[in-house]
């Protein structure tokens, strides 16, 4: 299997980037195909000592920063690492993307280059998130902010392929994010969502609110990517400033502080299960092709899940069972 | 001042309100009327002892349910103690109600009864959030799931005078909950009240992204009232489940049970913090009445800060502030 790693997103790439590489071969039966600047990638390479017929470079001389507009950016740098790598999956031989840089530009140029899946009409990006049951896949966190019900049903769909394949869950139950439980509850799109999935949708359990995302009632949960990017980056902050408020107080008392260093452990055990690095990144589903966005502060780590990620959804042939679920 | 309270609102109605109001006549100076079952009511106010003539009773045979449909049951329950209570505002002498019954309800009959205050269009749920710094007021909650642009221009208009008179912050500093911190992020609906913001606010900073919400970085974070119930169940559901998290995690080790132990009165302080039943309840705004609405689940310590927030709204003549402020 070989995977196409953007060697260039990312806020601390190339260096994450390849670390995170040589972690992954040296983990999985994989060959990455490493996409960027060839200097600045053997530089980095350098630094390690790896079977060298697992890795190959490809050159390019263009990298799209993490702020520039995403479609623009895809149309005016025609030779960025983000369009030359999601290009090579055209060819035989390659067999997914991984990229942990501008999200918006992986999405355009992924639904522009690779077009997209039978029966699906937009893109969605998905994210395995902890529970106090185990994991849920939260569909879309961003790449459509404006959808209609029948892409959201097209999303669900996919998801339930993501957590049976990927996840290991059985019949995955789906649950639509809404303010309130009854399904006349919510806006006229939640409505129409939530007929359309009764008939549609395997398993649909209902509404879920946002109260609920966390507590595993659900295995799939679906929303627009804008209430999807509100829901991921309300937990960040609340859970960086819950982190700065103990660290504060903690700081207030020597005895808090001994009480600290006594749960460390546990908390580390929480701390892990709550890492979004742990389960690599958040597959671009939709698209006629395996994409992988990590997060932009994707460190070695997050890079090596996200390759394991994206080796898992290769060998279960996601994007055939996502086209043969949808077609019913 | 004479304050309203519905008797019968809220899962631990009448026995919390009661509670509460006893602690309010005896913390404050305030007059309060119970509007409910006559007998339920004195019932249990026969279990304290308190200054007879702070509290007067005005009863209704009909409550409406913490699950019915809001329109209809105002239609339908011309006696219920909402309307009832809403009702009063109309007559001298009464300054404001609190509730924490059906808040479709209570936002229905406001609406209907009290009709709205001067260049304000849709009516708005505020509330007061813990933050870093202090605290911010994020307005909407879930009023108004489909507002136009100048709904929100309204709705941040009157946040800037409940921060300014009621939480005592100068100049408060107004951000647009957005997927993206710059102007052209998100949907054509925030693009267009980005722009509309910029031009009418006073102090509008632009763009806060969600997992800057509890950060501090704005007085006054303006939404929908889809995004807002968003923000805050993701909010009460993640605590929730890092609660639970922690008490599983701790059970497994002694050690750290005793970690636990010795931080707890800083986690204690935390928790008072991040307490929303220590600000009282969540404002109605842009109705034409002082009208609080308390969490379902109100505490009898709850209610009585719903008072104690009441009376400050009342005292600091909120409505003609916002009158004044929208006016220009």
């Amino acid at each position: 299997m070989k995977i196409v790693v953007d060697a260039m997103g990312g806020d601390y790439a190339p260096k994450a980037i390849v670390e995170g590489v040589i972690d992954a071969i040296n983990e999985f039966s994989v060959n990455i195909v490493l996409v960027g600047d060839q200097e600045a990638i053997e530089k980095e390479l350098a630094n390690y000592k790896y079977p060298k017929d697992k890795i190959e470079i490809v050159h390019t001389d263009e990298a799209i920063g993490m702020n520039e507009p995403a479609t623009t950016s895809i149309r005016k740098k025609k030779n960025s690492s983000i369009s030359v790598g999601i290009k090579l999956l055209k060819e035989p031989g390659y067999n997914a993307f991984v990229s942990a840089g501008n999200t918006g530009a992986v999405v355009a140029a992924s639904t522009i280059f690779l077009g997209m899946m039978d029966g699906v009409e937009r893109p969605a990006i998905g994210l395995v998130i902890p529970t106090l049951k185990k994991f849920a896949f939260l569909i879309d966190v961003g790449a459509n902010t404006e959808p209609k019900s029948q892409h959201l049903v097209q999303s669900a769909q996919m998801a339930r392929v993501y957590a049976r394949e990927v996840l290991g869950v059985q019949d995955p139950k789906v649950g639509l994010v809404n303010i309130g439980s009854e399904e006349t509850k919510g806006t006229g799109f939640e409505k129409e969502t939530y007929k359309m999935m009764e008939e549609k949708v395997t398993n649909f359990v209902g509404n879920v609110e946002a109260n609920e995302v966390f507590s595993g009632k659900s295995d799939c949960i679906v929303c627009n990517g804008f209430v999807g990017n509100i829901i991921i980056k309300t937990s960040e902050g609340l859970m960086e400033s819950a982190a700065t408020l103990l660290r504060r107080e903690i700081k207030k008392s020597p005895i808090a502080l001994l009480g600290a260093l006594l749960m460390k452990s546990r908390l580390n055990h929480i701390k892990k299960h709550a890492d979004y690095s742990e389960y690599g990144g958040a597959p671009l589903l939709g698209v006629n092709g395996v994409v992988m966005i990590s997060h932009g502060r994707s460190s070695p780590k997050a890079i090596k899940n996200a390759i394991k990620a994206t080796i898992s959804e290769v060998e279960h042939n996601i994007i055939e069972s996502m086209v043969k679920e949808i077609s019913g």
